[in-house]
């Protein structure tokens, strides 16, 4: 069984860690702020996007031979009418580039924390989309999700991160304007 | 009540009319390459995205003053890694560039046609995402699908239809690998 830690601790953070502890993984949660050393095999950035550059500086030669998992979601917080990335990227490939020595996954951007904490969107069991380019590390986190009591789903190579960032931007919008409950959204039917 | 022109004969084409004409609308059906008179005050393009620009030549006269409905996932057939649109555009907002006195909207492109058809994305009502820069365009299709027993959300400006071409290609990608079926998919719990 994987080890994670999980870096901030905000809702998704305790969303995330209550999904993994429930499926028996050992999970060590630390403050963005605070530099320590990382003991999981699987580190999860669970910060605003604005807050992972912090983490590269302390952490950053402790993340080589691990995996990071992305999870943000790069609004601009300015406009609110995009993300602020480069058209056609996505915050995941830019962080891969970042770590080289790293395994880097996309995960959790497109789920709200309520439906990972409740494991449901409405009726439908939630599911947690990974993109990465490492199917071994991909497998690792979907079988401790799986355990959990959360779906996943292989959502393919680090270049559909940029769909998975696509979906959590238009599904944060839509919850902004009302559309759509936070504690909803998109649920993955098989 | 609005009238609707629906161009191409496949099965979008088909399920778009079932849902339409279940709630009152009055919807005729033509060939693409059949040239005619377009009578319907919203014009649905139902073909692939290749056979949009046969369309545009023989009919783009008669789409003037119309609202005009794209519904394409342009995906690059070579590489299936990706869309045929320039990296942050979409096809929508091209197509609105060559159609300036049409009032473009994305919709449908979310949608399997199975689950059109049967209006439910597992035991969840389908629900089609629209985006469009004109709020009162938006409102005739939303309340013709309303009628019909499918939901719709107003997902933004046309900008969106990025965002919304990122979730069709994503759900293709996914049925493609049978990683969900293709009458299951992004099912929207409000």
């Amino acid at each position: 069984m994987a080890s994670f830690t999980i870096i901030g601790t905000g809702k998704m953070s305790g969303a995330i860690a209550s999904v993994l502890t429930d499926g028996g993984s050992t999970v060590t949660t630390v403050a963005h702020g605070q530099t320590g050393t990382i003991d999981g095999g699987v580190v999860i950035l669970a910060v605003p996007h604005p807050a992972v550059s912090d983490i590269l500086a302390p952490y950053g030669d402790q993340l080589g031979g691990k995996i990071v998992v992305d999870i943000t979601n790069p609004l601009n917080f300015e406009t609110f009418d995009g993300l602020v990335v480069p058209d056609g990227s996505s915050f995941a490939a830019e962080l891969a580039a970042k770590l080289p020595d790293s395994t880097v996954l996309k995960a959790f951007n497109t789920n709200f924390a309520s439906t990972l904490a409740s494991k449901k969107v409405g009726d439908v069991t939630t599911t947690v989309l990974i993109a990465g380019d490492d199917e071994a590390a991909k497998q690792t986190l979907a079988s401790a999700l799986d355990a959990g009591g959360v779906s996943a789903i292989d959502a393919g190579s680090l270049r559909r991160a940029h769909e998975l960032e696509a979906i959590g931007f238009l599904q944060i919008t839509l919850a902004a304007g009302e559309k759509i409950a936070w504690t909803g959204g998109f649920a993955i039917v098989r």
